[in-house]
């Protein structure tokens, strides 16, 4: 909370990175896998069942996986790491998944985006959270066909998100354990999907403690901070704008992926996805009016400092510019004309009180202009 | 109207809470309903009516509902409060309505919405109120089938909304008693609709409030004020700005609940919507426009302050600087050069002309200039 | 013309109020007429004519109105002032207009709107005055059937804006005698949305008149009624948006009301609409350039005026500072150190070359800083 | 380019007239021409060919314009002048023009426009002229016909636009003699559209003349121009928009009067119409961001000299203020507390020691605090 | 990078040259091909191969053109330098591309644009390069058939943008040696598409390298250069916004041109497009975002040097005034009533004590009003 401007910034255009692995490609042939050399081996989580049974297991080769997808109702292959070419390539082969969507899934930045092929859907999400006081955004990627699920996540992820939904599976609950793989697509795309609400919950309660500074005299700092908050949530916006569209695209053409049963929840889905969306925007636009107000709140405060010692100065101005003349020396015995006022009985408090009446006047006069007033 | 700042803000950050109920989901199966213990009970009210008689009852079980819907030609079910998970399942039981839908009731901060389920129709519409010197919203579920509406609408209201429908039913007014589900169903829309007038009038005479503080010197209180009101009618306007489509699609495709007779009413019904809608986009405009118009007299009173003192300021500083010269002491005696002046015989009056004379040269200067100038 | 601010920031206010009678509405049954009686009693001029003859009349009673349908080719029932809920419904029987178009009749400030029901035309145009240095804006009602026009216009209108089109039928000239009840809404029609070009005009004018006003000081009274302009335009502009929209769904969906002879003539009127909006949103676009033109221009004339002070005063504070060392009273007999300069042959010139030389040296700073340079 | 900041301003605001001719008619009958009485005679040409032969002359009147019609294959008349109205309803006549139309050619503002009636075509354009530094729209309307154009353009025009289609007629280039009315329409409105071109070219050339004014000093003629050439790009953005439209459509549906020869280069057409409207837009974004960067300098500069002047005030004024301590006329004699400094052997120079060290104290606090630096 | 602002502007200005070619055009016929005498002679690249072999050769002349159609699978004919209209006319006739086509080749600003005249298909894409701290556009034309791919480039380009293309073609890898030219085509779009990514990767790490500065004093060398790459963006953003309509259209109609296989590829393609759009969107965004935050953080620094700065001049004011007044020579021993303070044993004393009082007093105030403070 306490970061440096300079690290804000920083953040915010990581946000924006060109994807490095894109950056080997320009003149590349399409579809080539990179291993990642410095990428952690990955993760590979199986979890297979029907609705009597069910078995989970980290798998450490995917030679048994053909055996799996025979015995079960339902089979879902959950990656973390898309660092390894060999693995990509295998899970390729057993799904029959085709290597320009395999491609994708090794993009670290890659769009929101929907495609079918043969009684497979491939689609890719972009999951939100909050991490450090800040949003960060990565891909999902979904396989889904007519008795598996195959997910793709990154590697260096804080707490594990699809949780919930293992242990539904975990624990029995019918719906999911009697229904097929579209249901836990279902599932696994409205978590991906309402992972935005506690990054906006999070965003709120950022406003709230801004609340306070905002109405305090500027700083750095707390620009600096409004400013990161709003580039992030002009990024969260542009990212999750597109799963609306996505959404009603599937409920509307699910195509021979999702059966008739689960179509409803897919427009509930879409609900939450047009929420989260709508958020982002309003959410946005209270950043940049906080910023505006901010602003002229700033502004309306220098002008107050400006306005307060501007006229303090002027009023003492020609005062001191009275008393700088009975300064001068010229010489009164040299000439009756030589300032005679010295010489006066009353030189001194006639002066005082000349001063005294111009200092009430200017008061007076900027008093009629309305420049200054009781109170406020 | 003469709250703090900061409670302002607070106010409009609170119009963009992201609803507490769906905190609790991310991962959670659909469909699930929650009991919130700290909410009042809920209060079912019963309006049964043919042509020729009605019945007003409150109900505190639900058990004898099947029996009314038999009986009576229209039976509307009116809940105050949504807190309360068994009686939600049992009303959709009752009315057959799915858990997907009534798990949308409790959420107190659903977008507008509108579905069909064989027969039934689920409406979400956001409903206006001006409570405390701010815009209040709150959605109202509507659940219409061939013989009944059911209505869902949060506890904590100031007054009762509906009852002048109530009153236009137990008068015995003819259309409403010898009209169907329907009908009924378009007067509560055309009520929720039309609340967002009031509103507008108050924002209305908000703004005339303020309209003579706008040409006075800018306050805090001011700039917060107007802020405040800009960001709620941005939210009004997003608010509200749904409900044009959704009467749009329900007036050219009304499916098999509303009939012919009643669609032309959904037409008048489409007409205040983008009334509202327009209006409150209007009244937005209107708002940033008093803003900036406010900032360009506050900037114009600024100059002027800035430019009139600058101008005193910038007079006495040369003239100052003369008598300070004629306020050296370097001492005449020591020899002929040293300020002669002070002994001539019209020393000082010859000072005094020439600090004149640069007075009113200056003074020419800046006229000639355009920077001074009579009046205003 | 020289209109107090406050009154212009009234008067747009006044552009935007919500309707009156739309006040005592919410919850209220559709169609419900309203009698006003602080208005004026409502003017009803008839107008009925064929390719021979014609009878113009003011009707106290609609009682003979059938008389007239039977027996000439159109019939034009001009009503002005819509307070009488009696004389509403009446006209409403004769001509068979339902109750709920009736109702927009009475709303003072209804959208635009076109619709149709069997054989008969409902339209609500929007019509721009220019009066007392202000755009105003007020609906007209236009019912169009076989062979009748209803139109309803406000009570309180400076002119009478249908007269050339009542002479023209008056005159005999031929096409409009010899057409049928269409020439005549097409005639009518065209008038409203042409009464928008002498707005538009005027509006140049006083963008003519602001011309000088604009380069010269920034007044208080300029800034309001650029501003006012800008706001009023923007009211003009999204009122007279729609007239584009249902002319195009006029002309091409013309459905029994308008004859193939008439329909070429719909298309001028909307070359005409579009030009109108067009204009609009031009002048609006151009107010906005002016506003910031001036702000620019006023900008740059505070710029210039800080500069010149400033530069000015900097020069001889460090003057004065070099006259007030020596006009300090330290005693050059107490010791060698003190003051010695006092007793110079040349003090008193050499301090006087010093300032010279740190005034120029200041100058020549400025100078190559390009602070201060010739003319401009 | 020396104009006077007014002068240019009356420009801006003389692409924004309402058209005189409109002013006339509402309420008027539709179709009614004007004859312009201070206009100058109109100055009609023919241009008729065929493969072999072609004859180009001045009519003084239309009496043999049939014949022509009968005898050539392709007959162009270029009408230059549109202020008489016989002329016009002759040329209505003779080639079936409807009156509705000719109206519009009388319309020195009137919007692009494309409209068919029975084997012709009315089509209006926006060409753009640089006169006097500035740009200048005029409309151009064609009539084409199945062996004929028909081209009215107005009175006062530089130069002759059509000069060098009427060469490549006369020079015998086969294409365009042996192709039929509807390629010399094509032609013309090439002409036409690729006018925008060298006044793009002009303004291109007129930023580059900017280039080195924008960095600067603010001068009120800088602001001006920049105004102003935003303010014409604004203007000729709006007028050749349609453009592109205009021959989308053109080319998709030439009706019956283009034939499948033509429909080619209507499509080169439509690149040209497109990259003039995107230049168009694209010069106007540039204009907004050079005024944008050069207010950005210029409040740089601004920034700059206010740093600077009070960094060196604020310096001398505790230093003064020390000075005039000194200065006052405590009597020492009077008792050893009154200014026992000025008679200390080193007051003097401790007193100028204490000055030093309190302006080198806060030259440091200025530096410290980033105020103040070398260079830039 | 340490460029001058007034290149800076010079080569913004230069990306939105109007193109010189089109300036010998208005009113010239269609297709007429231009020879640049300036220059260079047109390099031409043959690379014709089939599954087995390959030739690879430049050309001088294009007599054997037709042979290599007939032998080879796929002919590649790469043109880099577009002034040699006989060439360009030559090319016209062997792959029977039309006139108007090979005008546009001669364009360097043409816009992207898709056009298939029978079995063949032209497109001009618009390529990025990242030269000498900008971002540089060209064109770059592609000419589709059958067994051909014709490549028109600018002449002087720095590097060889297709050389990957051509190793990976010379090298034997199977895919693009087994596929027809379709896959070639393909290739060559996603090269020219993917262009754009190292442009923006050098735009993040320019962006990168202002981090720092962003937070430090506004230089006009800094405000200069962030002004040039937003203006870059902007132009970038334009440029490259229609290749995601093009390829859109090309992936849903390939027409006779692309094959089944190859439609997955141009789906990969659009992605790209998609990608590098809107990558240059939020670059834009970010760019303006980091204009504004800079301009704040300055906006911020200058209020806080004004208000020290003119609190220190403020409270110092007053005391000079007082000192000024005990600097007058009024004789007190004219009368006791001038300045008898002079002679009072504690006269000095007590001024300074009061001094210090009304010093204390100014800075309490200021700190009461919160306009000093601890810290920042």
């Amino acid at each position: 909370m306490a970061e440096k401007p300079s690290e804000i910034l920083a953040q915010l255009l990581s946000h924006m990175r060109v994807p490095r692995l894109m950056r080997s490609r320009p003149g590349a042939p399409p579809g080539l896998l990179a291993d990642l050399p410095e990428a952690p081996p990955p993760d590979v989580r199986l979890l297979a069942y029907n609705a009597d049974d069910h078995v989970e297991q980290k798998l450490e080769t995917l030679d048994e996986l053909p055996q799996y997808l025979e015995k079960w109702d339902v089979v879902w292959l959950d990656v973390e790491g898309t660092g390894d070419s060999r693995l990509l390539e295998h899970v390729g082969e057993v799904f029959q998944i085709p290597k320009l969507a395999l491609e994708d899934v090794q993009n670290p930045a890659h769009r929101p985006k929907l495609e079918f092929f043969d009684e497979r859907m491939h689609l890719i999400l972009r999951m939100a959270h909050w991490r450090e006081e800040r949003i960060e955004l990565e891909p999902v990627n979904l396989f889904v066909g007519p008795n598996f699920v195959v997910t793709f996540q990154l590697a260096d992820r804080p707490t594990d998100y699809f949780e919930p939904i293992r242990s539904r599976i975990l624990s029995g609950r019918r719906q999911i354990r009697t229904s097929g793989a579209d249901y836990l697509a279902y599932a696994i795309i409205d978590r991906v999907i309402d992972a935005g609400l506690p990054v906006l919950e999070a965003v709120a309660e950022t406003y709230h403690e801004l609340e306070a500074e905002v109405l305090e005299p500027s700083s750095r700092q707390l620009i600096t901070r409004i400013h990161a908050m709003n580039s992030q949530l002009l990024v969260l916006r542009r990212a999750v704008a597109p799963h609306r569209e996505i959404l009603q695209t599937l409920r509307r053409h699910p195509e021979t992926v999702f059966s008739e049963e689960v179509i409803p929840f897919l427009g509930d889905c879409y609900d939450h996805a047009a929420h989260v969306a709508e958020l982002s925007e309003s959410y946005h636009a209270l950043g940049v009016q906080i910023l505006d107000f901010h602003l002229s709140i700033s502004s309306h405060r220098q002008n107050e400092i400006t306005k307060v010692l501007t006229i303090i100065a002027t009023i003492f101005i020609p005062l001191t510019f009275i008393a700088g003349i009975y300064g001068m020396n010229f010489n009164p015995q040299a000439s009756k004309w030589n300032m005679p006022e010295l010489e006066w009985a009353y030189g001194y408090p006639f002066v005082l009180v000349l001063m005294f009446a111009i200092g009430v006047a200017l008061v007076a006069f900027f008093w009629r202009k309305g420049w200054i007033g009781w109170g406020d």
